[in-house]
């Protein structure tokens, strides 16, 4: 085989991914020369400061904009990360050059993944981004291609390792957020800021994806509502336990008749659902299609090897010369539905509210239901405490989130409800 | 898009898989257009009777032989089924032509795969069958693409429907397998003749194919040992039950430093492991590899409209111009491996043995274990019966299979052992 056959990669980051990249195809060498059917080798690569493993017989470059713009390869592979900055700037120099681009950055691509696939488009060249979403499950390609025959409904899962690790941790144990929080912290689990994890951005950003591949629509971050998993107490976990559910922060994208709804939320699953038993860093995203039914695909959505296994399946699609559009069709055919407001959702839900432990107390509640004509399936009601309040927990039917709001501000309004309650959808998977 | 751009559909057999996918082709016409870049059209279809649908504008064949040789069309779709016959026939003089194939025919994979491969890659033409394992489950896209990066180290998984509605069934309702069967026959879920099913051999079909492109070695059936479900009794299935356990049919192929070994048998998996909540005609496929872990692939394994949609993922591919080898690699380099012989394989086991109630009978059983270095982890004995024999149930610590018999005829022998034990081996997935 000619050397001139080789299919060079530019690599811009060496992080932890970036590491398993140069890793994997160092090691997988003879493996990808046989599946590719020509050799894949990083030729160049750009970080700040050089960091083991480097490639070897690659050139370094501390400017990866430099890299992109003026060096000799067959594609970049941007592993820097960010919405835009440095990343979204070295995308688009490539792609502008006419060389595809792989990429594990979920930021960029929720915030500009219909622009980047226009211009790939416009190039000729393909936009792989396979790590961006659940790591090593291929979940990318089940959308693009696997379900290429389908009318996709619903895509649903979860996404980020890092509070699935928490929520996991949580129960194992019974100790409360901020506790866990912090030992993930020290264990290197969660980042020093752990915004984007526990509010729901990153799972956000994959959730909007996702969607574009499953409802071949543009991506829209924006239109992706987002609660994370702060307010989800050791309390909560408990009653999940006794009602026979878990806690799960999912991301949820729906098509019907109305339009799309995509958000993210921690909601209470059915054991029964393959969901519940997603535990630890794992991810899991479940597929809803005419044709196709149910499907669900699980495994580790991060870590350096994982997330390396779905770049380099991008790599050898290339070297291949596989060429599918970013999300699945040409640009000019994606769609956009009308979005669903929120406030028309429906879900039946758990509350659980902290209430002063005196008589005539729950008729207020009952009431504040009763006049939103939000019925209930199951209250709960734990053994009085010494510190006057007790917890009341209700399971409501379905009902939509403007009448379950106005309920809660009036419930959490009245004089013996200690704090504002936080309601955790059911979601019945 | 002018006409001539087409890819022109050749379709053998419409029964349930067939009239399938000329729904799914119909239905999703738009959709797939935008997909794949161009219209797919049948264009032709055998049967030996006509059946509704019929795919419109097609010339009709009864004859598929005639119709594989003499017809003009891009790709032919074999959904005629049979390990050989005109199944073999079509698709050989198919691609003999220069004709990609996609098939369903797992039967035909698993017997003539490799001659099959490399006939297309010696006429430069791709065979697709991704609908011949697990239905709906993009397992064979993932093998041969999603985990291009990995040495796979497993593949094992629940590949056939009936037999897991079988056990699901016998779980759900307490009744024996000969009952549950006779049900399943009734309600079309079972074949008038279910040995194929039942024994083990389409799992082992499956399998084998699995391992195949797991391993990048050729496609052995003759390699894969089979056990079915047939012993499995309701009792086995309370003890299973008590012990945390279900009873399910898998099918495991495993790569180690002393080969391959490939085989299907009833076993108990821990309830933590996701192939236990694997329930009814759902399938789901674990793979565990050097880079990607453990993912976990679950959905629908059979029936027109799941096994359609991998059908017509296929034809996607073919349109969108996607060509892989058959096995992932180029045929030259698939790679045989030892088979490691089956008396060597070392597993940890359930045995029920229907024994008298009477004093000493267990000293005659232990010391039969214990001759053979087998130990035990757990005993189970039920309360007395008026028949004068007790179930008494035996958890075994990890033994290789020789020993293992060697005891177990021992003890099949004893005057107080009422009949010949099945061991079911306990996988820890």
């Amino acid at each position: 085989m000619s050397s001139s056959n080789v299919l060079k990669v530019a690599l811009a980051g060496l992080g932890t991914v970036g590491g398993g990249v140069v890793d994997l195809l160092d090691a997988q060498a003879d493996l990808l020369r046989q599946r590719a059917g020509r050799p894949i080798k990083v030729v160049a690569c750009a970080a700040l400061v050089k960091r083991d493993p480097m490639p070897r017989d690659a050139a370094y470059f501390t400017d990866a904009s430099v890299m992109a713009r003026e060096t000799d390869y067959d594609v970049l592979v941007e592993l820097i990360g960010g919405g835009g900055g440095i990343a979204l700037d070295i995308v688009t120099a490539a792609l502008e050059r006419g060389k595809p681009v792989v990429t594990a950055n979920k930021a960029m691509i929720a915030h500009h993944g219909l622009k980047l696939a226009q211009l790939a488009q416009d190039k000729g060249v393909s936009l792989g981004f396979e790590a961006s979403v659940a790591g090593a499950i291929p979940i990318i390609k089940t959308l693009r291609e696997g379900l290429a025959g389908n009318n996709v409904s619903r895509v649903m899962g979860i996404l980020n390792g890092t509070c699935n690790y928490i929520l996991t941790t949580m129960r194992n144990s019974g100790r409360d957020f901020a506790d866990v929080l912090a030992e993930a912290q020290s264990l290197g689990y969660a980042e020093a800021d752990p915004t984007f994890d526990i509010d729901g951005v990153d799972t956000a950003h994959k959730l909007s994806i996702l969607a574009g591949l499953a409802f071949a629509m543009p991506v829209d971050i924006a239109a992706v509502g987002c609660e994370g998993i702060r307010h989800v107490s050791a309390m909560d976990i408990q009653f999940a336990d006794e009602l026979g559910y878990r806690i799960k922060l999912l991301g949820v994208a729906e098509r019907g008749g109305d339009g799309v709804r995509a958000s993210v939320y921690p909601a209470m699953v059915p054991l029964a659902s393959p969901l519940a038993h997603v535990d630890g860093v794992m991810n899991a995203v479940v597929t809803e299609s005419d044709f196709a039914g149910r499907t669900v695909l699980g495994g580790r959505g991060a870590g350096a090897r994982p997330t390396a296994s779905a770049v380099v399946s991008d790599l050898v699609d290339l070297a291949r010369g596989t060429r599918i559009p970013a999300f699945g069709v040409p640009v000019d055919h994606l769609r956009t539905y009308p979005q669903v407001p929120s406030e028309l959702r429906r879900s039946a839900c758990y509350i659980r509210l902290t209430v002063t432990d005196e008589p005539g107390v729950f008729a207020d509640i009952a009431s504040a239901l009763r006049d939103e004509k939000i019925s209930m399936e199951q209250v709960l009601q734990r053994s009085r405490s010494p510190s006057g309040t007790v917890p009341v927990v209700l399971i409501l039917h379905e009902t939509d989130e403007a009448s379950l709001g106005r309920a809660i501000d009036r419930i959490a309004k009245l004089p013996t409800v200690a704090e504002r309650p936080h309601p955790i959808r059911i979601e019945a998977v």
